[in-house]
């Protein structure tokens, strides 16, 4: 691939930032990449792996002469770090973000996004349970996809820009309005994350069954739900606070159908349940078709 | 490892009873393995790959001269087996199981145990989501542990000489009481597998996000939870008839802890929201350092 921008300045340097950084990188997507992290540790780590080319003390700093800015914060830090990157920012260049939320981010950055600026909001669909400046790697984004949300006004060469980007990292790219993301990650996302961590809170807060006994016999299925609620808890605290109304929409749903087959448990409803585990089942194939999940019994995982 | 039974007989040939093929073979565990299906299309297939030593036309014809029986059907199934067996048990034989709940199964499978044939229950923490008598494999006991459930009375060189093959097939041994291994179960796996059926079943149900969407943009969590929902649902029917009490109080206290969470979505408590966030990645913790999961990001997954 050809390069896409000529100087790229990551704010926030985590597992997303990261792994565009090599994705970038692996592909020669961007002339030059700096970085910036409000943690001195952050950014001392950065620099000792040569993270990106150029660490900066400032975010200001970073995004001075960068034609594309991403902002790869933890959702509730976009708008303070837009207003002060604001006044720094070329003319021409694009700002951008991976937050897990659009409708807050487009309210908390847009009013901040100078005249001659363009704003493109978007949010690739990838992550794993790991996080810092040593968490990223290249391949995070292949096959995988990545929304973007334009607003009012975007322009189309820039948008098509940032899509080439993307596409370049090794993502699919679709487009979507704001509060239609926010609800579609309410339930390929923010939902499941929260009723994971909700059952191992559970687990770990029951006097009858001890610690060791859950974490040695957790192959029965509960590990999976350990590695969700290992994610970072900061990004996923902004996460909940700031895409409230469609997770509490679809947790609503989700208690009210999880109290339907407590009923048929109760009641030995057997088909019910029977039936309800074999619908279930369409959805796996239909991701795995779609090549966004692995076919391997249990992910193919690495034996421990 | 020496030979530990003479002849083992498997009643139902599915992912478990396969991979107990596999892994007694791997070490030369037993002298003569039999087995039997209910279904003729599951025998052909056994006898096709040759996954025992010898298919039955009946589960009479498959127990006689074993010393060592293995009940490996669905819960709800296990008792109308123990009937048709009985009478053609060897004196000396041992009868065990790998279901998934252990105090239903004592009760249906017990009372039909001749004088002077040994019954232990036991139940190996391992699986995947793949079902059938091509889904075994031999390294799935590997590392995993299996739960003895001696009954009142259970012979302690009969538990030995069990526990002794399941160290054989690669799994850790314990033995534990059946009401509390079926709440400790119901905590690490049954009440996670319900939950998991229930947020795919309302994502599949939700008439403003397309099930297209659903599937394309599942790798944001919602996809593990996918493999989980896609289990065998037969067995699943089953393991929540059988175990109702105490999937039920486990539900009734994360349904408990979901509404305090999504409490404090409504009213904006980040505090409680990273405090509990943070918490529960020290679980994660502690499963990846006692060996039962892997620490590779998203499992190591294999790529799709």
């Amino acid at each position: 691939m050809a390069q896409v921008y000529e100087r790229v300045a990551l704010i926030g340097l985590g597992l997303i930032a990261g792994s565009m950084a090599h994705a970038m990188r692996r592909d020669g997507l961007a002339g030059e990449i700096t970085g910036y992290a409000r943690s001195e540790e952050t950014r001392k780590v950065a620099a000792e792996i040569g993270l990106v080319d150029r660490v900066c003390d400032s975010a200001a700093e970073a995004v001075k002469g960068a034609d594309l800015v991403v902002l790869c914060v933890p959702v509730g830090a976009m708008g303070g770090v837009a207003a002060e990157i604001a006044p720094h920012l070329d003319k021409g260049a694009t700002v951008s973000d991976v937050g897990s939320v659009k409708r807050a981010v487009i309210e908390a950055v847009g009013p901040h996004i100078p005249d001659g600026v363009h704003f493109i909001p978007a949010h690739p669909l990838a992550g794993t349970e790991k996080s810092g400046p040593r968490s990223g790697f290249a391949e995070l984004f292949d096959n995988r996809w990545c929304l973007i949300v334009p607003v009012d006004g975007s322009d189309r060469a820039a948008i098509d820009r940032l899509e080439s980007l993307w596409q370049g990292m090794g993502a699919r790219t679709d487009e979507m309005e704001a509060d239609h993301h926010d609800l579609v990650l309410a339930v390929t996302s923010h939902a499941p994350h929260l009723i994971a961590y909700t059952m191992v809170g559970v687990a770990d807060d029951l006097g009858r069954v001890t610690d060791t006994e859950v974490v040695n016999y957790s192959a029965a299925g509960f590990r999976d739900f350990t590695r969700i609620a290992a994610s970072d808890p900061t990004m996923w605290r902004d996460v909940f606070l700031n895409n409230k109304d469609a997770t509490l929409e679809i947790l609503g749903r989700f208690t009210e159908e999880l109290f339907a087959l407590q009923r048929a448990i109760r009641t030995g409803d057997g088909d019910h349940l029977f039936d309800y585990f074999t619908r279930t089942r369409a959805i796996r194939r239909g991701i795995i078709e779609a090549g966004q999940d692995t076919d391997a019994p249990d992910f193919g995982r690495v034996k421990s």
